[in-house]
């Protein structure tokens, strides 16, 4: 187990369930894992034939938590959108989430140890992409026998995974739902990511990626985590939420803390300020920033035209029906990108849905304004 | 003369004229300058009745060199603007445009030198409001006789000072042109204001506000410019301009030395992040840390509100008429904001034009699309 695992089991590691991936694991763009595992919890049950699995990939920073379970009663990151009779319904469904290959919850990414070295991979981790994500996903739900999903799922950086599902498993999925995703990150969604990463690499902390775990880049880590708070939501949500209001009780502790570490009078004044080192501190205290780095930059790099003409590729991808939702408000992974997506799924001749939901809260709306994705989740899923 | 005004005598200091503070010049929140001066540059002729001068404020990191004079033969930060016939007509104009009070381009700020105890003022400058910046620039115009202006003219942080002089000085000026302002800055910009400054303060070179000028915090400068950068543009305009192409000949020197500083694979490798790269390099050779964070924070602070009800606080300002141009792109300074500003300054009772433009460069339009922004100028001055 790598040592993000260590750290999980005390908590939530006994929670999780391991698949092991093939040995070894060749990744996308050169290099391979000897080995690996990929952390996952589930609920409903598996039917017979197998046939009703749906298979959620998560954004950058969950975990595979996305609902409660019995080993794990904490709520979950996606809590009232999967259960008996949600809009991912379990008596229905058997719904699988993985945690990222690359990620520290479970699945083997930098912070895992290196069988050749006994010591954690940091940059030693071959190149990461989106592809290799969407592989290994496939691989955990292989590993129970699964050998074409119901459907494949997944907002923000799921919603890019499951595009590079369609090209990468043909006939591993029959349906498909992707949320608030790009087939191709946008130059302004580079440049933000790029100074996320700057923010980590720039503290010494870092050593090139060689810090000891639990020792790493926290400072870095923390203005990368308020920077993508900053764009996962929006500035007309805020407006209404936070206006100019001045430190909360609920974001006092947070804002001493920052104040401790800037004794200048430029620590946190306003309610806005507080909500940031709070959401921050929550972060760095679970992430790994190798694991950070590893994820963003293949956010990056993912283009569904690498593998062909997006329409071709699509056309091969064996889909009966696609749900492609974006949000007006999301300014990270504008609505434009989904649009796109949705327009090459259609013209490959797969039937598919386009939900432009008003949301307020940005690239963040499905973790919030639930009720209006509920009801296009729920009424694709329904339909298929 | 200060640190930043000795290193600018070698080049453009010497084009350059100083107007002397009242001392001791009180600032808005409580503590004052013993003594201070604002730096300036002026195109056009003063006319004997003092009758034809246009103030102009800046946004936060340009200095006053806004058009090219016999004295600095550089084009300047609006050059097209100003100039005989231009929108900023000098055949009729005596056009001044000062260094904010706090800036490091010849105005007494932070890196200046605290006659109190011979070494820069650094974080012992006292609380810098905008209010500070409307009052400085005004006395500044005093200097030369100047007791109404004909106009205030102000872009992004300009167009919040002209709102401060608006309320600061009463009939201290006949007309107004607020580019892209607000009357109170919103949670949105303030939290990505407070990340830019977080990543000052993080960066060990920082010491607190006590490095040696020149030994400043360049690594956490270079995240602050590169996230201003981002939030000065939109996806919309970077979209078309950069895609997603590669390193250009142009931005490949700087991409080589951020690589040089992070050699881990993690440096850039697309288009935009060259150019992101091209600006912070820039900005980080001719920026005063410490003058960043108190500009930064007193845009945060401001608010018109903080002097009275807005709309009787410009009912008393002596103004007879004004323009307000808001871009729809601009996501730093929504237009929802400009749009405020000008609904309180027509139920002030003053002549109000608003120009809501589609222009897609953000909050920088002003710079970069200026057919639009001409047209709207010209036509305001002229009617004035």
């Amino acid at each position: 187990l790598n040592v993000a695992v260590q750290e999980l089991t005390a908590s939530a590691g006994e929670a999780l369930s391991f698949a092991e991936l093939p040995r070894p694991f060749k990744l996308w763009r050169g290099g391979e894992l000897p080995s690996g595992v990929i952390a996952y919890e589930s609920w409903g049950t598996l039917n017979a034939e197998r046939s009703n699995a749906i298979l959620l990939f998560t954004g950058l920073s969950p975990n595979s938590h996305a609902a409660s379970t019995a080993r794990n009663p904490e709520e979950g990151w996606w809590e009232r959108m999967i259960g008996p009779g949600r809009a991912i319904d379990t008596d229905r469904f058997f719904v699988m989430c993985v945690n990222s290959l690359g990620s520290c919850f479970g699945s083997t990414g930098p912070a895992s140890i290196n069988p050749a070295t006994g010591t954690a991979w940091q940059l030693d981790f071959p190149e990461l992409s989106v592809e290799d994500l969407a592989r290994a996903g496939f691989e955990a739900a292989r590993t129970l026998g699964i050998e074409t999903l119901h459907a494949v799922v997944g907002p923000s950086l799921g919603g890019m995974v499951v595009l590079a599902f369609a090209a990468c498993v043909p006939n591993g999925a029959r349906h498909l739902v992707s949320i608030s995703g790009s087939g191709a990150a946008s130059a302004f969604a580079i440049a933000l990511r790029s100074v996320q990463r700057e923010a980590v690499m720039a503290d010494a902390a870092w050593q090139a990626g060689r810090y000891t775990p639990g020792e790493g880049p926290q400072g870095g880590m923390r203005i990368a985590r308020k920077l993508g708070t900053i764009t996962y939501r929006g500035a007309a949500e805020w407006r209404v939420r936070f206006a100019r209001s001045g430190l909360t009780p609920r974001s006092e502790r947070a804002a001493r803390q920052a104040a401790s570490r800037y004794p200048s009078g430029f620590g946190p004044r306003f309610a806005v300020e507080g909500y940031l080192e709070a959401q921050a501190e929550r972060f760095v205290r679970v992430f790994d920033p190798n694991c950070y780095l590893y994820l963003s930059r293949a956010m990056d790099c993912f283009d569904l035209g690498a593998h062909g003409d997006p329409v071709h590729v699509l056309a091969r991808s064996g889909l009966k029906s696609a749900l492609v939702i974006g949000v007006e408000s999301d300014f990270l992974f504008a609505i434009e990108e989904q649009a796109e997506a949705a327009q090459h799924l259609q013209q490959a001749g797969i039937p598919t849905q386009f939900a432009r939901l008003p949301s307020i809260e940005g690239h963040d709306a499905f973790l919030v304004d639930l009720p209006r994705f509920d009801a296009r989740i729920r009424g694709f899923l329904a339909s298929t």
